[in-house]
């Protein structure tokens, strides 16, 4: 059986980059094509000298594909998915183009009207632990942001089984391969080496994904999320941590409490390959370079809160890795194929 | 007039070293006696080659001084501070021994039973934009830890306003050299660097002083804390969150709440040379080496949530410097005194 | 045909972990067993995370292997190694216990009697690319250190042709892994961060393996090398640089000459999988996590010598990953198998 | 007496930033005027919030000023400086316009043609301890480049006393701010992080400079100079290493010739309050914010080669603390003012 020839749109910035290099190795598909229009007519080792071995030219257009990636910016996306969905081309899209249900919101977080709103209900969002069965079929993926993927991760279980209020605290800190490879002050490395801060505190455009997401697994009651994401000094990884109150009567607030969250999430991603529920804090460090989210869940017992963290690599399951778990399940394959190396530490 | 001498013991930690630094520079005060055990005997630039141009031998006792500061270890703190204080000797003391008011605390956080607990009732809590005329006129300042400093300063105008509910959220990271100069596969460079983690999920130690400094602020009601600290790849540097949710009718949950909330900060910390309230997020950089605590309070306006987040170093303004600070005004010196350098950026 | 059991001594240490780690992905031998003293009795996740999927207890001796790589420090390895050799396991050494040819080098150097100089005639020097034949038939292979691999790569070429005076200077620019995961203060973060300095300028150890085999390469004449190393604040990665006058007559100095020096480079490496000749100074970063030797060879015409820099990861190319090169010619695999994933970048 | 007013051109920048810093900490003269076109109106603590003490708005003209510092790139900044020395206003160019005193020098390696060649013959090169003399009644100095400084000041004693062949090279680290404040891929965080590599080997712009100065010291023989620069990823700080071969006869090659190197530079750099002669391999980190230049002279034994290592921070020794080490001169200041705070560690 032939393999399924896929490709890359927007090779040049990290999510493309990174795709790249896991594709690459895949055993069950062939990278046909990588497009980039600033660099059409390279060779990739030309721009990218680590995947020097990989024998291809960055093209401005993309080649003849059973499944694209396109890691174009958001609002650009979703001009190249449409035609190719037009020809029977498989897409998952790493833009947030196609992850909101709602196209009003594109309006007010993006500042754009939406050029294909019957698609956004056609689109699956990737977060392939909550839509394994919908990716599977699905013709068009939404990839989850790097920050959404965390997040959701760390607070679906408590959600879902009604265990905390609806008073969300979000407080995620990533590495600075977050902000891409456009050249920008703020991740001028002078500017960014030895210091922290947070930003986009009037509201990050990856809340509404996140509010969207967890509410859908919150029929009883909405929920008030504050989001705040935070660039610290490093290159790969984000550190997520989620807090809410225990709703009352749910599990007692103690060790014993303790065990019994710990049990509740593991019964959550029981079977799942890529999440562990892990008995410490996790360290970023962890999963650099492969796709695992680890999350430690605990109660802080003085005060009767959840208090949840998660570690991804925000380039691997917050982007190409877990876009490459999508197209697994979209071609047939064992959704592991291709994602199964261990993090390089340290 | 001569100038007061003063002394360092335990120079070879970082806060004592940078005590060091800061003190030869003080225009006020003869820095005359530097302790250390393990170094007794070497001459300071030995040790410290960057304090090569201070003539001084680290000594195994203190020498003759009117103020010192003790840089010990908890619970080997007290019993250094205890025969200076006897022998009229002022004390900043820079360990926690002295910090916590209520002495079965220091059983259940640090695992000792205090030797002089008369003591804590006379103990001034050396944060000292909360208690300037009680340092000025004190024989024995505890000084505050570098997350209760970065924390209690970002919060205070918020509860003593009565601004909030009392749930509150603070999600701290720190550069690692808050964990000091000893050695510790956390701290190892190749495990730290590009790693981020939470630790002290239990409770870290940090956390009673918290406590206790808010709700003296906030005598109408207790207060329910979660901290929980981080620890980030750079040497210098804490950023600390809060979150509450606004207590209803204090401040419009709209941008004209913002202007009133930043206008009670700005009011609440008038006149104080150390603290900054800033209509930016602040980046730790912009501290690195010097004395200012940088605060932005703001108004999430999609959930009525007080967001505030504030910027130190942690071992100037959360250790060093405000041990000087404190000094000055126990020495009747103007407070800014050996204070007034900017930072060093980038 | 059943797979060969392998096993890794020591695997607590920065050399262990990586083997393990590449080795868990190898697809033609079976990793069988991992020891390690002082975490005996413990499962490989509970001290490393990132292997926590590998279904292994660290054990106090090696099990049956047909293969073990030793990463044991030196002096304490070759007590290791020699009963395995007696029970007929093939053996990759990565101490430095089999490096050197003359035994009294051992008492020099290291300080200590060799314990079995008789195998240190046996013993081949595994830097794949000069010794590929001898190491396919070795029962004992030494593994080279991360400095001379890097070294000895960027000069072979010339060394060989003879093309430069035998007065070369090397400077090695290391990251921190380099230095162990043994707790040192020189590697604790807060003293390595944003700091780079030389070490070991009485002669460092890796000097005599640099010189034992550029020697071998360069029959008519001794080689006077100055050898520098450098610890910078990165984890990964070794960027090194020969300097040395270009013999008369063997190449114009001059841009015909640098391109006659690329083409003897490129010939002198021709079909080697992990050694890549390179037109633009090379970066460590390229190499982080894979097995490559990038190398740029240049001419500085206004002085007419040979500037030649290569880059590695040191804990690939420099230890785990030139080990396991050395296994598979030693059991028969391509060379390659794997170790064929592209670095990870950014 | 009133105290001499001065002027920072081009503020934007990170010498021009780091000359403000020490500036406003600086006893002796008044910070009078900072200007910079993209700024102009803006308060300084706007575009720095470091620097938000100070009361400065940024001009888009340098006002009326005794002497004035030039950060203007090199061929802008002697545009700006020619009609200021026109109106008797002193300057200190941290530009390379005036450093190189043949004029045909400027075509070759900065592709200009000098607009005023005989301004070149006036302006004293300031590398204060090679020409206080000349300095203190010099109209315009010439700032030395950063690596210029480390270089020649690690290499003059033994260039001078003839100790060393003629074949000399330079081997240089620098921290990522030597690159400046302009956005570029190779100072984009997520590149420069984790990477060191070595950058233009054609011929760096400062490589004249060192031949000039080093072979004015030089008088009998021309020298032969390789020179080449490296990033490696901390924000501050040059690490500067110079090899060259023992001329035959002057110093031992053995530890006594070691003592008496020692002792030369000692003699050498007698009195120099920001030169220290030092016993170990000097750190970078051990100069972070100051203005000292620390030197480690030492002989390879086993070669008969000198080898000495300088390491400055380049923002200080390498730019605007030099500058004000030659202000202060020019101003009959002395030379240490507002020079002695001592580095920040860690």
């Amino acid at each position: 059986m032939s393999k399924a020839k896929v490709g890359v749109i927007n090779v040049t910035g990290y999510a493309g980059v990174e795709l790249t290099r896991l594709l690459y190795q895949h055993p069950g598909v062939e990278l046909a094509s990588v497009t980039g229009r600033s660099a059409a007519g390279k060779r990739l080792g030309e721009v990218f000298p680590h995947l020097a071995s990989i024998e291809l030219t960055i093209e401005a257009e993309p080649g003849e594909v059973d499944l694209a990636f396109s890691a174009m910016p958001h609002k650009e996306s979703a001009g190249q998915v449409m035609p190719l969905l037009d020809h029977g081309v498989k897409v998952v899209d790493i833009s947030a183009d196609f992850r909101l249900k709602d196209a009003t919101e594109y309006q007010q977080w993006y500042g754009f009207t939406h050029p294909a709103p019957q698609l956004l209900k056609q689109a699956v969002y990737g977060l392939t632990e909550l839509y394994r069965s919908q990716v599977a079929s699905a013709r068009l993926v939404a990839n989850p942001g790097c920050y959404p993927t965390g997040a959701i991760l760390a607070l679906a279980p408590a959600v879902k089984a009604g265990l905390i209020e609806p008073e969300i605290i979000i407080d995620s800190k990533s590495g600075i391969s977050g902000a891409g490879r456009t050249l920008n002050l703020q991740t001028h490395f002078a500017e960014a080496n030895e210091d922290a801060t947070a930003y986009a505190l009037d509201g990050h455009r990856h809340l509404p994904e996140i509010v969207q997401e967890l509410e859908r697994l919150s029929p009883k009651q909405a929920l008030s999320i504050t989001f705040v994401p935070y660039l610290i000094p490093m290159t790969r990884g984000i550190l997520t941590t989620g807090y809410a109150s225990l709703a009352s009567g749910k599990v007692p607030v103690d060790k014993k409490g303790r065990r019994e969250l710990f049990q509740l999430y593991q019964d959550f991603f029981k079977d799942e390959p890529f999440v562990k529920v892990v008995e410490f804090p996790p360290h970023t460090k962890h999963t650099w370079g492969n796709n695992l989210c680890l999350i430690h869940p605990t109660i802080d017992i003085r005060t009767g809160r959840l208090v949840v963290i998660s570690a991804i690599d925000n380039l691997v399951k917050g982007a190409a890795g877990q876009a490459i778990q999508n197209m697994n399940l979209m071609l047939g394959l064992p959704e592991v194929t291709g994602l199964e190396a261990v993090a390089v530490y340290p």
